[in-house]
């Protein structure tokens, strides 16, 4: 028989991994509930028809998709050989696939729930997400995102308090030095605009999210490819490649902003958010206003942001951004302005570990395993293991009698941090053999003083 | 365009449901970290060939298939359609499906990592599965379980050990009124052996299994079916409807045994695992021998288990058993020994919510809700918002100026139990209203006095 092994791009996360990963998740989770967000989760299979169209072509490539159950070929055409395809295929024998984000089956929570649901209302959703993607350094199949969303409000506060929550995760998880780069579609589209450009200014966006990886004269030639002449290539890049601090960039603007409206409002807004952080008390020093920043999502239309740790090999951690459209894809008729973000767990996860943030004490295990030479002690230890337990401490027996050393190798490699090592000698003082694994020292205590030493 | 809809048999869990779900899944985790058990996750998606073939025929029926990616159809040879069936198809078109459940995935998981794992090993996992089920009431496609095992060695210390957990996780649940029963399989095989069925046993346990359901002479007739004579059936419900304490059952069971070794072997274990509990100083009120119970799955090979809430109109919630075989389905050559048991999420809710156990404080929300009149006192409520932050306490402003009596709505709706009101008055003197809602009652304290509240 084969070896086992796992589908190519899942991972599967043993103890070692999993405390550090729900040391972030615990972290994230904790500000979430802090800023009055509340939990939700959607299943991980949507029908076809909530997920296709949502996410770009490139996207729809990208669902897994689930075979229908039972005899699902039953009712297919299959006369016609040459007429059989993967995409006519597909179509008839798979009606539901893997969530691919939880931004759009939130959407679809909202309209389903609209008339329950008191707005605006503020969840929170951590789960896993699938995606046939090519796997990569930092690219898996199956990753995790904790998003936060408020929906039924366009109030500036909320992206205020986006910021503020990135600040408070990272603090909790010692991550120190990162930017959040903000803009505003807005904009993007004031942008386009000064540039002639109104009519492409999806494909001008595309193009400037592409900047940080292909440069400035790849972009150009794909616009270039797109009509976009030269006057209007140096209208963009002027405005692009402008250099400044925050209150400066936002100054520039202004001025170039004087005849488009939508340009206006997008530094309006982005100035109201600013504002509001110093309001809050809330230092920016990791605040950076990047006019290059697009975001590949299409759904947004107002704020946009990017959060990347700065010095690690890892591209941006968490985004979001301003949408107001999203549940009308769900055939929603009221205007419904949303806004949320999102953490990536994973990258989140390699950039603590390529800065080896992760505390010690992010380790799950027993504080103490009881350790025994004989039968009798066993029984004994048996008895010291639940008092143990009665006060809360984590704590286990080593099951087989086995020499000690075995069983002290087992805490050691189990990273259990005290033993207690009990003979016949100790079944008749009570005086037990407490031994602190890190330091090498070894006490010799009353159960009611160990218990006491927690 | 439609109303979007979910895949048939899940469902979605909004703010209130996942309060209580995280409040049972928090003591479940509590415990299971008390014991020693550490944390692991598989990957929802599982090659095929990991999952099939251990679940039996009916499992495999039911096992969600995921259309391999790309162009899936391209190699399959379909110039004969009258070969094309969905069986055939879907060996070629699918190569992964989702977990069934969370032991296969970990006997997978413990064999690809053999080298670095430290045995015993004790793990929990607490995840969803996925069944193409006939969706009914208290029966999901998607549901989560909480599993913990230890594997690697046969000491009964672990089957002790479940007992116990069971009792402090209902104890932290409040449940107080449900039934343990525990059986063995070499007990079993005994009865197997008395009714001369040596040979027959696994048809012996399929219907034994099913005596709760379909009563005695059902199952009578379908053993009749498969050729057991009317002197072994009597042998076989001789020995079932004996009534009586757990003692006494296993006194009759020794008198009854005393030809097979497989049998005393099922009643030493049995007596070893009841004695253990004495020296814990557990109760075995709860926990009742009962040679009936055989659980359907094959791969247990020691004691069984399956619990029971009393008094509430939903099968068992949690079971489990010791299995000496599991790793050698993936090869393994030497047998590694191991018991585990799972808690059912969703049967532990249903429960739960029959017998109204949830407590109110289970709810996840915000502490205070700040309100406000005007422009002003909002942004003096931000300031507000940031200082109940920084001690700690979960608190949200509402995002729009809108009529105070809305504001206050909304703290209502969402079981918010306190607000701070702020108005022109309030910004001058640094004295806020402060509202407990649920009591109705408004005090003027400064925030310094407000915080001290909490």
């Amino acid at each position: 028989m084969e070896k086992p092994t796992l589908p190519k791009g899942t991972r599967d996360f043993g103890p070692v991994q999993m405390s550090k990963r729900q040391f972030i998740m615990d972290a994230i989770r904790k500000v979430f509930q802090k800023y009055g967000f509340l939990p939700v989760e959607t299943p991980a299979m949507e029908n076809l028809s909530t997920l296709t169209g949502k996410y770009g072509d490139e996207g729809d490539q990208l669902l897994f998709k689930i075979l229908n159950s039972g005899d699902f070929f039953k009712d297919v055409d299959a006369s016609n050989s040459d007429a059989l395809s993967s995409k006519y295929l597909a179509s008839q024998i798979s009606e539901k696939g893997l969530r691919y984000d939880l931004t759009v089956p939130f959407a679809r929570y909202v309209v389903m729930n609209r008339g329950e649901i008191t707005f605006p209302f503020k969840r929170y959703q951590i789960q896993p997400v699938w995606r046939a993607d090519r796997p990569q350094k930092g690219r898996y199949r199956e990753f995790y995102q904790c998003d936060a969303d408020v929906v039924g409000t366009n109030s500036l506060i909320c992206e205020a308090e986006i910021i503020l929550m990135i600040n408070e995760v990272f603090k909790g998880l010692n991550i120190t030095d990162y930017t959040i780069k903000i803009n505003h579609r807005s904009i993007l589209s004031g942008l386009a605009e000064l540039s002639n450009a109104k009519e492409k200014e999806s494909s001008l966006f595309v193009a400037i999210d592409k900047l940080d990886k292909i440069g400035e004269e790849k972009v150009k030639d794909e616009l270039r490819g797109k009509d976009f002449d030269e006057a209007s290539l140096k209208a963009v890049f002027d405005i692009l490649n402008f250099k400044g601090t925050t209150p400066q960039k936002v100054d520039f603007l202004i001025s170039k902003f004087s005849l488009s409206e939508t340009g206006k409002k997008g530094i309006a807004d982005l100035k109201e958010v600013l504002a509001l952080l110093k309001t809050y008390g809330s230092s920016q020093n990791q605040v950076e206003f990047d006019i290059a920043l697009a975001r590949g999502l299409s759904y947004y239309t107002g704020c946009i942001f990017e959060v990347k740790i700065n010095n690690v090999s890892i591209g941006s951690v968490s985004g979001g951004g301003r949408y107001d459209n999203l549940t009308k894809a769900f055939g929603d008729k009221e205007n419904l302005s949303g806004v949320g973000f999102s953490f990536g767990v994973d990258r989140i996860y390699d950039a603590m570990e390529e800065l080896k943030l992760f505390p010690p004490d992010a380790q799950i295990s027993s504080k103490v395993l009881v350790c025994y030479f004989d039968e009798e002690s066993k029984r004994y230890g048996l008895t010291v293991l639940q008092k143990l337990r009665e006060k809360g401490i984590a704590s286990e027996i080593y099951p087989d009698l086995k020499k000690i050393d075995k069983q002290l190798d087992y805490a050691n490699k189990k990273m259990i941090p005290y033993t207690i090592v009990i003979g016949s000698n100790e079944v008749k003082s009570g005086v037990l053999a407490f031994k602190n694994m890190k330091k090498g020292e070894q006490q010799s205590l009353t159960l009611e003083a160990i218990l006491e030493q927690f």
